[in-house]
């Protein structure tokens, strides 16, 4: 058993496996343990098969001393995580009278007679530690032996399961697996604009030098997270100055296509902006339909600098709504320069807004031509003197394109408040 | 190899062990599968590391013939799934010449060079079958051999590995692992409008009568799924003909209340049932901030029925683009069935719709008044003559009460669409 480090973690039940529920237990833990400097390195969902989940955890214990298993505690005949862990370990079920008690007071307490089958859940196999569990019936059980390591058992109710985490078992396992070095540190830099393989060519050269530290690419959808993880393998104070100095790298290699931080969003940031500057916006909106004054108004206070929207999904209501100008329809199209500059002005002018932003484009999958395929996207920005109009060329589907062009339309206000 | 059966899961990447990414792609998979009679028996979950990525393969294809993996197909470094699995296999990696030709083609499209490093998305083990990503540039990868077993390797990104799976995964793993018996049938009733528990009493009687079917609650946010399920222990005809009876006793019982079927989505109902009868709708919003006119837009070819949107989130803005007379304003408040009328009527006068949607409410956190505590919200529908007012008290969040109140505004125009 020595020598091995690490946590693996098996979830139980044919819910997880039939995608009925979604397990996010494990990204919770995942998020918890790494915080204290303990690695998750594998997970496993198994379904509720004794044989199965014993095979589990003995392959887990095979590679790692601490194993948690989350699931299959429950009192009807399809939980078996406690009968197959305890027959891994050759370690007989026994009643625990003063959990059996404490069970039997809850129901009576809520003027129930305790159903028989909830006696099961007083089991406890021969040796194991038990954690009582304040949020539910099934009590957390540790079974620690220096031959096959630790296995913790919890319910897979997030509540419980991240109760009883916190009450008593992350003790336990940091007791039997004490955090190898240094907490995992991460910090994150949110960048929109540039394609993922450009983006790591751009800096290639600052993430050959980054070692200890990681790189990772993680696209969102509307941005590409930049992600440097350090493992721990450094002391805790020298870590945090590595990744202040990769940030810093990075951010100053990237200069405005890096516009956040950590899980900042742009729409927000954009919102105090403005909110700092005292300015007040208006959005025109043609593919995106509405999305962009959606964004804009999810944080609470919006209303100190979101002025109006206006939708125009036809060239008549372009026209009647932002007096767009009728001949631009068929001189240009209305996915065109000249009208996205039409409506940028007209919202101004009708809601006497300081700040503006247009978007006009194909968001597919019909209505595409070879001039102007599906992701062609013309968008444009004010702020008070200032304005931009600008092309934007983007992929996906019609639901990927709508929320790029959100995106896009909100970094180029933001870029233009930015540099004046 | 012969006598095994069943599939596994392995999903690649150090941010779902992190818990900075939960796993979507394996519950949409499990579920896709079972409704197919195809079982999941195992997901295991590994990091970016080619050692564990291999035997987790190894291990999963040592029990059964076909593991399906997701992630690590990027073009980036940390992207080991595809060394991993051919290294496994022993087939050597080599660059698909047509495969280069078609990412090159999709950035040149976009007026740009294809980075070098997203040549390694072309390279394919020798022996494998490469399966065309429409939406990506990572192919999906089918290794199979007999003495093996099959491997597919997918994207991670959830739509890129939907639409793989969609588009030829699935035939070649059925091809090699045919479903083995009843297959797990479902059907969902969606249901807007009643809390949980008052629906649970409504239906009481009809669900103890459902037996051998089950049952379940899944609250979505804006709706209530009722889900019937017949876990395949009914032969496949009997099995849906007691669905079908059992879905029929429910709607019947619900009545308007229930909506949809299945992944049944109400703005796409709702916008279908405009385009069958030639309406053509404009929204006016204020606490939605441009919600509703965004889900009326997210179908492709919207343009049918929308044809305009108001977001008004200033009373100055609900006056000079909706024509709202002030004196409601400090007569009856912003939020008010005055209000709520007069931007439904300003907003069918200024576009000339047919039918038109508004709301007007406190979606909070701020903003409450003992009067009009948060969640409270007037919402105005108009088909042709007919129109309606309604209140709504609503609870929650900012972003609960935003989706609710637009789903209550879907909905009750969609109600009234129904009643003539």
């Amino acid at each position: 058993v020595s020598g091995r480090s690490g946590i693996e973690v098996v979830a139980i039940g044919d819910e997880l496996l039939l995608g009925d529920t979604i397990d996010t237990n494990g990204a919770w833990l995942g998020q918890r343990l790494a915080g204290m400097g303990l690695r998750v390195m594998r997970r496993s969902v198994v379904g509720d098969d004794e044989k199965a989940i014993r095979s589990a955890v003995e392959a887990a214990l095979a590679r790692v001393p601490v194993v948690i298993c989350s699931g299959g505690l429950g009192p009807t005949p399809d939980d078996r995580t406690r009968a197959a862990v305890a027959g891994l370990y050759g370690w007989p079920l026994e009643v625990d009278e003063s959990w059996l008690a404490v069970i039997r007071e809850r129901f009576t307490r809520r003027g129930m007679v305790m159903p028989l089958i909830n006696r099961v859940q007083a089991e406890v196999p021969r040796g194991a530690t038990l954690v009582r569990n304040e949020v539910g019936t099934a009590p957390g059980l540790i079974l620690d032996s220096d031959k096959i390591g630790l296995a913790a058992l919890l319910p897979g109710v997030p509540s419980e399961f991240r109760w009883l985490m916190e009450h008593g078992v992350i003790e336990h396992i940091t007791r039997r697996s004490p955090p190898s070095a240094g907490r995992v540190q991460k910090r994150v830099l949110r960048v929109t604009g540039i394609a993922e393989s450009a983006l790591a060519e751009r800096i290639a050269d600052v993430e050959s030098s980054l070692a200890p530290l990681t790189l990772a690419y993680l696209p969102t959808g509307t941005s590409i997270d930049l992600r440097l993880t350090c493992w721990g393998d450094l002391p805790e104070a020298e870590a945090g100055a590595a990744l202040d100095t990769a940030e810093q790298k990075l951010a100053e290699r990237l200069g405005p296509l890096a516009w956040g931080r950590g899980d900042d969003d742009l729409a927000t940031l954009l919102g105090e902006a403005l909110r700092a500057r005292g300015l007040r916006i208006a959005v025109a909106e043609s593919c995106t339909g509405g999305l962009v004054a959606k964004r804009l108004t999810d944080a609470a206070g919006a209303s100190d600098y979101m002025l109006a929207g206006v939708i125009t999904y036809s060239n008549e209501s372009k026209q009647t709504l932002l007096g767009v100008d009728p001949a631009l329809f068929e001189a240009h199209g209305a996915v065109s320069e000249a009208v996205a500059g039409a409506m940028l002005e007209g919202v101004r002018v009708r809601t006497g807004a300081t700040c503006a932003i247009s978007v006009t484009g194909v968001a597919g999958p019909g209505g595409g031509t070879a001039e102007k395929p599906v992701g062609t996207v013309w968008i444009g920005a004010a702020a008070g003197e200032r304005t931009r109009v600008s092309l934007y060329r983007l992929f996906g589907t019609r639901a990927e394109i709508r929320a790029r062009a959100c995106q896009a339309a909100l970094k180029q206000l933001f870029d233009l408040l930015r540099e004046t």
